[in-house]
């Protein structure tokens, strides 16, 4: 007999299927593209360090001791302003609350907005760590069909009927997790217009919306309805995912439940990486970094564009994503990405199988391919690799 | 009509009233005896800044990317090591889960183990931040009685019956918060072995341990009952809490779980402050380092208790905390410490009233005063003001 009875929500937490694919991965000689970091070689270490040192200089009893739960001020006043800049938002400092990495804001828009069995619509695919951050909450999923613009504005215009008392929907509007795809302008606006119609407010994701290489992402969602929109934001993948900096931006009228529900799980955020960040960015270091970040990724992309042209078999679909992390192909009719995965990192190269993206019945011949962490030449070889691998499934499907 | 529909669950999530207290008190001129915060006097600034680089240097890429949500192995490794030496603890490094705080270790404990409705066993008064943490979770809070030497076994032993489903009860055994107090070894013998007859199992929250003045704390109530017991560490009262860095020990059986809660709640914590903490302790640090903190504390719990003997009034009753960082005070009959707390502060002296401290009818006599954060000429000329207008109530209350 056991001591320990577990809460009934645990029987929807189970272990993440791409961390598992991940150690897997990690044999050495493997080129990974399965990952969703950031390239370590876009880390300015030399900035972290000044601010590392000034910080512990100048207000060391500070930065080092507890802290307001809402974040540290000029960091706030930062977000906001860097938010009416980049994404038109009209955001005052005091909506800002900071957050142990973005994915503790998903935790907390789930703590105080999910009761077990209501709805939350969700793109599918989604990323996996909101689906896993709401699921102790125990909320239905209802997926939001869509196109290749995103979810289809009639898709949410029907919620009140195809899933009534939906609490909200979650979106990423920029360069999606895993798709890579971005919401044109106008099916922005048509989603809200459909949302504020439907009544069902939005939880708007954006971690790779500065990662754009052709031109600036449209506006925000939270934009065109501030009162019915809750922004998340990150720091992970313009400078360090290894200090766990994001930030939740709400309607004053959500506000304070979510500052108490981060009171409740971890007081605050570290004080000491939110100061030593402000004193990376406070004076512009952003606007010369993340272009830089931009032309990398731009290359890699690129790389990948043009080996998965050489190498891949007919019937490959994909869309070239204009910004963040990952393209999502389509394998041949016949294939099925889960099974493939080992085979491939037999054949040295790794990928992530679409399935686990998926709120409802999984797409099998879905994968993401992350271009990031490999070099153009690493990526030409990788993608090669891939190639083999596919173009012997497909003979073979022929065959049978 | 609101667009967002709040979760039940926001209905048991409230404003620290602690926090508010604490921005009254916050004014200028005011000798703050509320805090619940170590002195920053001990923050090693200096071996933190040197680590700092030290880590960006030998590992910039590795410390600043995403990790994994166990935590960092080393670290794990020490916590591991560290509680066989000081807790008569058997841990494997890989029960110990990292935690964004000590705080987040509750939560995920939370999150784990209560359902709405279901009995949490607590001491009364208790940490406060154990109630905010496990209040989401709908729990039904049931007060374990007790004496001096802290809850009664026959209390625990009572739980089947008095409060049947108890999830779990959470104890403090090492001068608990707010009441200073240590559970004797006969005390935690005893506790344990009710426990187990009951098949209640245990959380225990140690942030104040290594905090001792006289003599070490006995073994944790883990080192008998390694199974039916989750053990709570932090690093916020030996080095910073600014980093946000504690631990969880977890029997096998449940660490998968709380792991998960772990992934779902932020990844991972920030392994920028794990590596720096773990540089900065790892060749014995802190056996030269916490002796220190605790002659500074000693001497001025030393300073606190000879001022209240010279200031308080009759009929005002504490026991001598023999660590840690609070003493718990009650009033003379007839005094009630929440209405007090304004006449304090307009005296220019500001204490914690004991009310939120308790899971049942509080106590409205209790205080807890912190005697950490002031030298002990302050702590001499405050308790001196606080004994003035505790003087006046009393006559006060002769009078009428």
């Amino acid at each position: 007999m056991s001591t320990w009875q577990l809460a009934r929500r645990c029987a929807r937490m189970n272990p993440s299927i791409i961390r598992e694919i991940l150690k897997l991965t990690e044999r050495s000689g493997v080129l990974s593209m399965a990952g969703g970091v950031p390239s370590a070689d876009t880390f300015p270490v030399t900035a972290i360090a000044a601010a590392c040192d000034k910080v512990l200089t100048e207000a060391p009893r500070e930065a080092l001791q507890y802290a307001a739960s809402e974040g540290y001020m000029p960091l706030r006043e930062w977000v906001a302003a860097q938010l009416q800049r980049t994404q038109s938002m009209a955001v005052k400092p005091e909506q800002v609350l900071i957050t142990t990495g973005s994915q503790q804001g998903l935790d907390l828009v789930g703590k105080a907005l999910i009761d077990a069995g209501t709805p939350v619509a969700v793109e599918s695919p989604t990323y996996l760590g909101a689906l896993q951050a709401f699921a102790p909450y125990e909320p239905a999923f209802a997926a939001l069909d869509g196109d290749d613009d995103g979810p289809l504005p009639e898709a949410m215009r029907a919620l009140p009927s195809s899933a009534p008392g939906t609490r909200f929907a979650y979106l990423l509007p920029n360069f999606q997790n895993p798709t890579g795809l971005v919401l044109p302008r106008v099916r922005r606006e048509a989603l809200v217009h459909a949302a504020r119609a439907a009544a069902v407010p939005l939880v708007e994701d954006n971690p790779y919306g500065d990662l754009w290489f052709d031109e600036p992402t449209p506006p925000a969602l939270a934009s065109w309805w501030p009162e019915g929109v809750v922004y998340l934001g990150s720091f992970s993948k313009v400078l360090t995912p290894g200090f766990r900096l994001g930030y939740v931006v709400a309607p004053a009228e959500l506000g304070p439940k979510l500052l108490q529900a981060k009171q409740a799980s971890d007081l605050h955020t570290p004080i000491f990486n939110q100061r030593v960040v402000y004193e990376v960015i406070r004076n512009g270091f952003l606007d010369q970094h993340v272009p830089t970040i931009r032309a990398r990724y731009r290359a890699q992309r690129d790389a990948m564009e043009a080996a998965l042209r050489r190498h891949m078999p007919v019937g490959t679909a994909w869309r070239t994503p204009r910004g963040g992390m990952f393209f999502w192909l389509r394998l041949p009719e016949g294939l099925d990405a889960m099974p493939l995965l080992e085979r491939a990192v037999a054949a040295g190269v790794a990928f992530v199988p679409g399935a686990p993206f998926f709120a409802r019945p999984p797409d099998p011949r879905a994968l993401r391919l992350s271009f990031v962490t490999l070099s153009p030449e690493q990526i030409e070889r990788g993608i090669a690799l891939l190639g083999g691998v596919l173009h012997e499934a497909v003979g073979a499907v022929a065959a049978s």
